[in-house]
């Protein structure tokens, strides 16, 4: 199975690709969709939702995870992120698979064990767990690893509820 | 000239398509797009989007006009907003025209002449100003015409201003 991680924003998309076989995972691909903060929002929002159709396109992925916009800071700042969010999930809507979102916390958790793990730990962790290229990559890349993470250790946990 | 005026909404997203003929306006078509609340985010997206889509191939509009977010009131209520206001940008940008955005303030003020008028002003006002048809419509598609009203006063102005 093939899961797609986003981590949706205006400025910096993350996409994550990882490959599961039975109770393993791979890395299959990972980067970052960036828009330039002086063009107009609809362009930007084009720019995103092309950018994940291509990745869609290219990996086909059964299930597509998104991280959940962690809000209360700045209304306006959360707002503009719904935009890319929707754009986001419109695409893996399109493509017609799973869409599933976990928050910040829940991913945190998933993926170190700790739900207020800093970013750091969160990298170490998705490096270790995929055996991820040793380039290092953006911080948007790593965490939109760590959502397909967190939904195949999520989609662990219902098959194993359901076996009981 | 046509204007695709739209007030998006996850649950109700009104769209309004007026024509202008030099200083004149007229009413197109209006109406709304209605999602289940009981759907997923991503399946009501992709109802919003396909809808807008569907006015937009109708009518080939030359300018879209977008209602801004009023933000203050709650977050996670704004942060679902942006999220339809997202793939509504979303369609009009890959339509390639104009986009314009104005908040419920200019909106009201470019209708009725102030920026605090009621629901039944904006509503009577758009009635009015566009011979719109008699049969009572849901008001976020009166919003949505005020939205398209906004948009061509406010080129008007700007011509004017241009001239000068």
């Amino acid at each position: 199975m093939v899961i797609l991680g986003i981590d949706p924003g205006t400025a910096v998309t993350g996409y994550g690709v990882v490959r599961t076989v039975n109770n393993a995972m791979s890395w299959m691909d990972a980067g970052v969709i960036v828009t330039d903060t002086s063009m107009p929002l609809c362009r930007r929002l084009l720019l995103i939702y092309d950018g994940i159709r291509e990745k869609i396109a290219e990996y086909n992925p059964q299930r597509v995870s998104v991280e959940e916009a962690f809000y209360g800071k700045n209304v306006h700042t959360t707002l503009v992120l719904g935009h890319a969010r929707g754009v986001a999930m419109l695409a893996a809507a399109q493509h017609g698979c799973e869409v599933s979102e976990y928050s910040p916390r829940e991913i945190k958790k998933s993926v170190t064990g700790n739900g207020n793990a800093t970013k750091e730990q969160v990298e170490y962790m998705v490096k270790m767990l995929l055996r991820s290229p040793v380039e290092k990559m953006r911080q948007d890349a790593y965490d939109a690893l760590a959502v397909a993470v967190c939904d195949f250790y999520n989609m662990g946990r219902a098959a194993l509820i359901n076996k009981k």
